[in-house]
């Protein structure tokens, strides 16, 4: 049987524009995004925070579809985690309007007794706080990858550091790896990141692809160069979850099987920006990931 | 006996400002810098332009020194062209402080004799019209690859894209791609350039690598993730240079040569970024080469 990804993150609803259009109250966050990546790969387990009453049914009938045990989705009084945001017209920024937190403010991530003994965990971009105490209900033998943002460098730093510090893969953009170490150049970043704890770091460039940096290897996955793109929002998290979902179903750690994660990875958040939210990424079937695997790998060969 | 590279382009004098510091009347110039690179491949005949007084025969011994014919390096009355930039200190765009053309002014191209019968030509970043006439003095069977800018695209367009129809490869950057289409993704406008007439199309993206597009394939050469920069000018003038000098020596416009020739010339362009002007360059060796060219493949091996 296949290692169950666990999946720590928000579960969200959207308000998203883009010169492509705009989306009202569709689902998002990053949680949903990782579990729509991962389950291609391996069952996932998710434990997120919603709205008991504006939550609609299909979204969780969406996961539950694709093989996601939403034992942990609590759904509680009060109104799900919104976040409005408008991209520029060239996707090289995104402004956020309106983020209203509703039940998120008071997510208290517990893993209910069948998520129990995970070996396979993603923590997605959650207070470092709240990270920290899923960290202490896994096992040590639990391979960790921690998603985090500027906000928490900025505003949570030490408690960000002791994440990274018990954290196996971290994963972040290259503004955050420059931010976080005071460094001018990502390949120096790296090195002073893998000094603080983490075995293996991804530094993301968005619709430049990404290095990963193990101390003896440095890798870099390009990007898929997409005739168009409608929505980036999630392509980070599909990547973080198509990596870890594969790795999880593997029952592997090998740094082979992180570069191929990584492809895989890539692969699905290609297809994300292909749509508002979730369209492109729920619309995927494997035979559909592996034809863009292949082409991303024929990408960089050379006959 | 291998194919020399003909290379017609600017010579220049540099006066450069960046975050590791100053350099005053440095060698710089597209050619020179697609000289310096070319060399290690095959013998390159160079023609360009420089001031008889105030240009150093250190220069010009560099130049022969590395097996560059600088017999249609033509001396005359007059200063050399001079250019002075200051970088932005994460290096993500630079501003033209001073331009004095000089005797690049009436730069007239010309091939010497013994220059006749090329094989394999790379066209500078210069005036289209200069660029047309050179086209006229060589074989229609004569392997062409055409470098140029924002500039001409702004007031040549219509000669520009003369020179592309009549271009074998055309090597623009990921801007200058969208803003000669009108497109904006690279995918889309590469589509659109290879109708213009060249079989093959390059397009740069700097620190981010490179892409190939030939219709049948589409090709990704990652940048090398540099621990620093010092001094980016001359990079993209590297990368043509040795990725031209690659073919000439190999004789081959083959695809695949032309992949790994733009290994070879991302190789080269890395190093030039490592000091300022031809500092780096100067000094490199084919092993040196080699070594860079092997990261560069392992890093996108998986195994």
């Amino acid at each position: 049987m296949k290692n169950p990804l666990l999946v720590v993150g928000s579960v969200a609803l959207d308000r998203i524009e883009t010169r492509a259009g705009k989306r009202e109250e569709i689902l998002g966050g990053a949680a949903t995004f990782i579990a729509l990546s991962a389950c291609h790969f391996t069952p996932v387990n998710i434990v997120a925070v919603v709205g008991r009453d504006d939550f609609a049914d299909e979204h969780v009938e969406l996961l539950t579809s694709r093989g996601v045990d939403v034992t942990g989705l609590e759904r509680v009084e009060g109104r799900t985690f919104r976040w409005s945001g408008v991209y520029a017209d060239d996707f090289s920024s995104r402004t956020t309007l309106d983020t209203q937190l509703g039940v998120f403010e008071s997510f208290d991530p517990r893993l209910p007794q069948n998520y129990q003994g995970a070996r396979f965990l993603l923590l997605g971009n959650i207070d470092p706080t709240l990270q920290l105490k899923v960290l202490d209900s896994v096992s040590d033998k639990c391979f960790t990858a921690t998603d985090t943002m500027n906000l928490w460098i900025d505003i949570a730093k030490e408690k960000l550091i002791e994440v990274i510090s018990r954290t196996d893969l971290l994963i972040i953009n290259d503004e955050e790896s420059l931010m976080l170490t005071g460094k001018s150049q990502v390949a120096v970043a790296a090195e002073q990141i893998l000094k603080m704890g983490p075995t293996s770091l991804i530094i993301k460039r968005g619709e430049h692809g990404a290095y990963l940096f193990t101390g003896d290897t440095t890798f870099f996955a390009p990007a898929y160069p997409l005739p168009d793109v409608i929505d980036p929002t999630g392509a980070g998290d599909s990547f973080a979850g198509g990596l870890m979902g594969y790795l999880a179903g593997m029952g592997s750690t090998a740094t082979s099987d992180i570069k191929k994660g990584m492809i895989f990875g890539t692969a699905i958040a290609s297809t994300t920006c292909e749509g508002f939210g979730v369209e492109a990424t729920s619309g995927l079937d494997r035979p559909a990931i592996d034809r863009r695997y292949e082409a991303l790998r024929k990408l960089t060969a050379i006959d």
